[in-house]
């Protein structure tokens, strides 16, 4: 397969990721491309620079057409278009997310499901510290990584074919997990670093503007730091059994380092420092 | 003050910094820029290449025509260096240095120090996760904040003069600060991100490969784990006084954070991340 021909396609929600996998997708032709958000203006801009063929603010009858139907919106509201739809949905269609937690998804989803739709998860490893359809970026998944979680209800045919597409819009790996071995992961290597962007910025002030006492190793490990915290704030709090054992091992491991630093242990410090090195090589 | 006509200068240490800060002065046409190195080769590269216009093992007669000594070693070498070398200075010459830490050079310099030359401190706040002159770069300075701390020793011409310089060679932002000031500050903005990094790649294993599930914010937030542990292991003991209270100010913050996730408080969650993003902003 080398295009989309053949399939149409709806994307629910034009923001950054919907914007972007709508602008990815529209790249492969697919026999029609359509998509929903609440905001007029922003479907009028997809539609006028060719992103989409048509939008709406929903339509029962659009997506009883689609092959394949994309929700890029926050946890809470994908659950909720997901379950609300679940009647208008095409035969054998693959239904998809972009949510950054798969648990919730799925434990909302999967006890309300219609057994002849393919209900699989994917989170795509992408993004910026901007948001909406302005910002939207056809090379956005660009030798990124994606998640798929297939559940119980879909085929194999059509799992091989999301991934065969997430391949199509330039994602280099493709990772097959549980969802709850996804969110444990995401913890570690999503939640984790933006809790550790914010305490970082917040823990201590300086009479100085910080751009002018940080060198690149603070900007870096601040640029998260900027953050959305609508979406933030509800994904730690939903994740909190693993993001609070991630924060515990880092903690943990912070403690040990105190105290190799205040016992002058340079030799065992000097190994955590190797160790870590080696590790970072082998990104 | 335009260019660097009328001075002589000689770089001591042609690693990443000395070799960028050669390449940098060199572009200003001083009358002479040498360099001491123990590498014979990098001196010859150096030369090749027409970075430097003479360089030696070691060498006090050069020393002694020097208006400018710019030492970029470690620490321990620098403050050695120096002390050793006190006799050598041509008179009201300015002595400076690229070391990340300056109350420990300066505790080791003052008490030694000639009165008739200037010892101002010096810390430019740029790197690379490479070392040696092979990676050294002309423009490493441009656009960067420069730390100077004068000494007792010192006259404000020459202050000032080493401020020109640092301008010239691209720096945005001059702060001038006491040593015990820089410390503080640089274990918050440089040394607690590297302790952050190392921890952060350090705490967890996964089964997969890093590079494959994580996206920028791991990445990022881990870029300086790929870490110099000679050089860092001793700056992080060197400044343990400033480096654990940081630490503590950190860890102090990341349980408020466990806090607000374990209540699931929003409110207060929320509140920590618009904090951190809107001090984010500012950058």
């Amino acid at each position: 397969m080398e295009d989309l021909s053949g399939f149409k396609i709806t994307v629910v929600g034009l923001g950054l990721i919907g914007g972007s996998m709508a602008k990815a997708l529209k790249k492969l032709n697919p026999d029609k491309l359509w998509a929903f958000d609440k905001d007029a203006s922003v479907l009028n801009n997809a539609k006028a620079n060719n992103t989409i063929d048509d939008g709406f603010k929903d339509n029962d009858e659009v997506l009883a057409a689609s092959d394949i139907v994309l929700i890029a919106l926050y946890p809470k509201d994908t659950a909720e278009f997901i379950i609300s739809k679940m009647n208008c949905f095409k035969q054998n269609a693959i239904i998809t997310d972009a949510c950054g937690l798969k648990q919730y998804i799925f434990e909302q989803v999967e006890k309300n499901i219609r057994k002849d739709i393919n209900f699989i998860g994917g989170h795509p490893m992408a993004g910026k510290e901007v948001s909406g359809f302005k910002n939207a970026d056809e090379n956005m998944f660009v030798n990124s990584s994606y998640f798929l979680i297939s559940s119980n209800n879909c085929t194999a045919e059509s799992l091989s074919l999301l991934e065969t597409i997430v391949y199509l819009i330039g994602c280099k790996n493709v990772i097959k997990v549980s969802a709850d071995e996804h969110d444990q992961i995401i913890a570690y290597t999503s939640h984790l670093p933006h809790i550790i962007a914010v305490s970082l910025i917040n823990c201590c002030n300086m009479d100085f503007q910080l751009n002018k006492i940080s060198g690149g190793s603070f900007r870096d490990a601040t640029r998260v730091a900027n953050i959305n915290s609508k979406l933030w704030g509800k994904l730690l709090i939903e994740n909190r059994r693993n993001s609070l054992t991630m924060l515990d091992k880092f903690i943990d491991n912070l403690n040990t380092m105190k105290e190799y630093i205040s016992n002058q242990d340079l030799v065992s410090l000097n190994s955590e420092l190797d160790k870590a090195a080696s590790k970072r090589k082998e990104f």
